[in-house]
């Protein structure tokens, strides 16, 4: 196992990352303050892991809750039904939240947590690619609007970040190949080592290589980390993290948030943005070419969706990067 | 005009009190950001004083919203209801939040400034005496859920506090005499000198003496500022403020936030809770009768509604200072 820590301001968290994490009660047990703990899942993620994490907390007044699964449903209506369910129970304001699933169950989940009775305590739990490298560090909580994507939401930190790479072993070919684009991210942003580390070893990723993969997961929240705790709050560097989002975002809107999973259109935005530099003349035709070509060797999509222009600018108008009427692109 | 600070930890905010604030520019202006401003109010405070504050931010892009007036509003189906317009503007991360109203507006805007794209500046507009002394300083924002009061929301800090004392020109006397309960609470809980001060004085008060009310004003504002400042996230001292509150909102919820106004069930809660005290031996029958005396004057409930004694069980059971399954009481 490794434990890399996310040194905030105010308080810090540990991400572990290994094999088998979901069973080892000791890991949970120190960061669930109260009596009570609450998992939140899906209907997909829950028949394979739910038993286990239940097991590994079972000293504590333990409940539970299964969503439906898909990016479709991180909404204020699937979020109600996380209330109703916690003040059914009820929950106090003590009560743990067990995160357990994908990018979608910890946004939402992390929500929830965040606004529950003002703020409960929130462990994530990522079962994807996606969550481990991403979505699951750094606090961004949210759900989706019709109009736009995690236009509603929080910055709420967990307690701590539990990633089970044996999670992966379950995982579809179409989400492995997504959680590699936020992977890819990190070294176009921040890690050329790494980016150049990805170009050999992709094809040990793809075929699930357990070393390489948790050494990918570790790297990926490593960089993550270092950017979240120099700007928490993304008033700088942290929209480096953006990568490929604005486009990817309008996307995600513009299909209903149902056709393309997330790291599918943040690995289109990737090339989008790519495309917008090298005619900008930040990037070179070389360079374009090697993003280009590792995406596409991702099995990643490379093409966006017949959206007009106008389409794409509507979309982005309303996204989180536009302030002062300026949409900024990374 | 007097200003009270409030110095938080890592920020602080000015709460300004006086006559005639609301057409302030130069109040207004230093808090303002962006250049895009959504005003907030309901049906009732809307015809009397949007136009003031419209006029008094007329240099911004200024956009308003008019929502349904009472408690029983103050819900996520009204939340969304704002979050639909600003994204229809679109609103965007610099976007100040103006929220013109009582303690519903005060709370659900404040909420909605919390979660609008993880946050955007917000400042407190209080119409009413219960906000200008309570609900618009320290930061709580919430909503309501059927099964319980304010069980979802955010702790949250507006930019400043603009207190416009001629705005209760306009008050209904029900709901003066609902804000006197909080003004009298913090005499109960930590300003003995205030208490008595109030038994002096209560006759000017209700017969809405300018200089009576905001000397009373102030002196909320500066105890309340005090205990937040000392315990911003209610871990400790703050819950004193709940002193009223866990019976007070058994009986809102009991109700459907439809028949009691806060300050009512809020004065009747405290008049439980001072019975509980001295049946306990920490108050003597002299206290007690101080305490129902004064809130007899000011002309507030002192009979709680029949709930059996299993249903405010049941309802506080679910309130937010419940703790590993213990009900604490102020």
């Amino acid at each position: 196992m490794k434990t890399l820590e996310v040194n905030l301001p105010h308080r810090s968290y540990p991400i572990h990352i290994g094999n088998g994490l979901l069973n080892d009660a000791s890991l949970l047990r120190p960061h669930i303050a109260g009596t009570q703990v609450m998992i939140i899942s899906n209907t997909v993620v829950a028949p394979l892991y739910l038993q286990r994490v239940q097991a590994a907390v079972r000293e504590f007044d333990t409940h539970s809750l299964v969503l439906p699964d898909g990016e479709s449903h991180k909404n204020l209506a699937t979020l109600e039904t996380i209330f109703d369910a916690m003040l059914t129970v009820p929950c106090d304001r003590t009560t743990t939240v067990l995160a357990l699933g994908g990018g979608v169950i910890g946004d939402i989940c992390g929500f929830a947590a965040a606004c529950y009775q003002r703020g409960v305590p929130l462990i994530q739990l990522p079962t994807t690619l996606l969550a481990q490298v991403d979505s699951s560090v750094g606090g961004k909580t949210a759900v989706n609007h019709p109009k736009g994507k995690n236009m509603i939401g929080a910055f709420y930190q967990p307690q701590a970040v539990i990633a089970d790479t044996s999670t992966l072993d379950t995982l579809p070919d179409r989400e492995l190949k997504a959680g590699l684009a936020e992977v890819i991210k990190y070294g176009l942003i921040r890690d050329q080592e790494f980016f150049a580390w990805l170009e050999g070893n992709l094809p040990l990723l793809l075929t699930r290589d357990p070393d390489a993969l948790a050494y990918a997961i570790e790297r990926s929240c490593r960089n993550k980390a270092e950017v979240v705790v120099a700007d928490e709050r993304e008033t700088g560097i942290r929209a480096l993290l953006n990568l490929g989002h604005t486009f990817g975002h309008a996307i995600e809107t513009a299909t209903g948030y149902s056709e393309w999973l997330h790291g599918e259109a943040v690995a289109v935005g990737m090339i989008m943005a790519a495309r917008l530099s090298q005619a900008l003349g930040h990037l070179t035709a070389d360079d374009y070419q090697r993003i280009f070509g590792l995406i596409e060797a991702a099995g990643l999509p490379t093409k966006p969706p017949a959206l007009s222009p106008q389409q794409y600018l509507d979309l982005m108008a309303v996204d989180k990067k536009v302030a002062r009427g300026i949409l900024r692109l990374v």
